[in-house]
């Protein structure tokens, strides 16, 4: 623990690939950490990490208290529910809310903390389980200087970099469905891509190989094109984020009155992909979609 | 000129940003450089730079042939229609067709330059003009040994690394339909983005500067999201390429019996701003079609 750290009592509520990574990190940077999850073999493993379980009276001991669930409606129901964590925080005390969720979610949050006398950072997360664990993640955040401030040892303990947005909760939302609306896309893209290439007889490895190096490469090209050369589908991040990722970027862009026919095509696929069975394996799995409609081989498809 | 250097006649028949750009590295490179547009102010620069007019009977002393012209007809008839090159060129000679063609379009043009003793190579082209220019462009090239040896003095000189995609002519232009339908993707996909963002509130510079470090990044992201901020519309690369590279796209795809339904709501797009007179604008102001819709402010917009 570097000596100016001031070590703070920090709640999760949400202990999946993501949130035990970021608690993780917190107890590395020597905080104490509490947290709770619908799935108990979550929680023991924080336990064994050196936390301990988050109850009402503890949640009463937290100066900042991060929800990293699944969604907006389970971010509200952890939150301001009937068993909502809220009522049991202290005065002052911040909540770093990290899932994606819509910007007017975020809004109608930071509100209803404010009326119980709470802090909120709108606080979406991004990088990965890995990144997570190791505290370089990068956070999409806005909110008051108060809450930047209350929540500056969990934000350094969890992140590489913290974006900040703005005064107002929403802009850190806003800018994570930006970003997922161009992680979706491109992830997509990369399933048609590379079917597109070995239906004219050119190799995973060598598409891989020559689109990093041109102009057609992402990061998201990068980081998943190896997964489909080496056929491994093990879920880093599951096709079923983005029915609901990409649902948020259509939503919102609805009711902005702009339409989004590329992220709406992407979006499709990733339903069509979950109905089809393949929703909880890696999301660069699209890609056997894609080849499976055209009778095409890939690595690790039968 | 390196002394290792044997100078060679190479013809250029299409001397627009790309195809002057390569003639006048190969010129830098010490070799003879005869070129043909129906643009004469583009022979007119040639000749400033050191080359010459390309007549069939200077065809006849060309070693090399690079057809960079826009399409396959006109690939097509540069080489075999009426007043084609190919029957002037010298048993022997290898044409390098650049132009962004189908991969079926690139094995019958080998096959036409077979039976008239002439040596072909499948050699799309990246990089853009200022790269062409430089020497420094990406071909994903594709043809018989003997093919890339005779074409290796144009190479050296105009990129800056090429791609040895095998034996067969059609590897080429499928790796760079691949290419394009990722970059044409992208860059739809960075209208979207940055429009939803601006909708939210964001800025189009904060934007930039988040997801460029962010999971949601690409190569066209960065290298086009930079023209929106400035507003700087002014034709790098037009709009008008993606109706023409994207139709390449999806014309491959369905010989495939392959669905690209992000493609081809990129394709939509792209073609929609051609039909609303942005054709000849950079290819970045496909950003204006979403803003425009929205009745969003950008940069450059009135």
């Amino acid at each position: 623990m570097p000596q100016t750290m001031d070590p703070k009592t920090i709640a999760f509520v949400g202990l999946g690939a993501m949130g035990l990574g970021m608690a993780q990190s917190c107890l590395r940077a020597g905080h104490r950490v509490l947290g709770l999850d619908l799935n108990e073999a979550a929680v023991e493993r924080l336990i064994d990490m050196g936390g301990e379980t988050l109850t009402p009276d503890g949640a009463g001991e937290a100066a900042i208290f991060v929800s990293v669930v699944l969604n907006a409606a389970q971010t509200r129901d952890v939150l301001y529910g009937e068993s909502g964590f809220a009522r049991h925080l202290p005065k002052g005390a911040v909540i770093v809310s990290s899932a994606t969720i819509s910007p007017q979610n975020a809004r109608d949050n930071a509100e209803r903390a404010a009326q119980l006398g709470l802090l909120y950072l709108d606080a979406p997360i991004s990088g990965g389980a890995a990144r997570a664990a190791q505290g370089e993640l990068s956070i999409m955040a806005s909110g008051s200087r108060e809450a930047f401030e209350a929540a500056a040892p969990a934000l350094s303990a969890m992140a590489q970099s913290v974006h900040d947005l703005g005064r107002e909760a929403g802009a850190g939302s806003a800018m994570k469905a930006v970003n997922q609306l161009l992680a979706g896309v491109h992830i997509a893209a990369m399933g048609e891509a590379l079917t597109l290439g070995v239906s004219q007889g050119l190799t995973p490895e060598r598409i891989l190989e020559v689109i990093s190096v041109s102009a057609g490469t992402s990061w998201m090209f990068e980081n998943r094109a190896p997964r489909v050369v080496e056929g491994d589908y093990a879920a880093r991040s599951a096709i079923d984020i983005w029915p609901k990722d990409l649902g948020i970027v259509t939503e919102i862009a609805e009711r902005a009155a702009l339409s989004t026919p590329v992220a709406h095509a992407a979006l499709t696929r990733f339903r069509e992909a979950s109905s089809k069975g393949l929703g909880t394996l890696d999301d660069s799995a699209i890609t056997q979609l894609y080849a499976g409609e055209a009778g095409l081989p890939l690595p690790g498809r039968e």
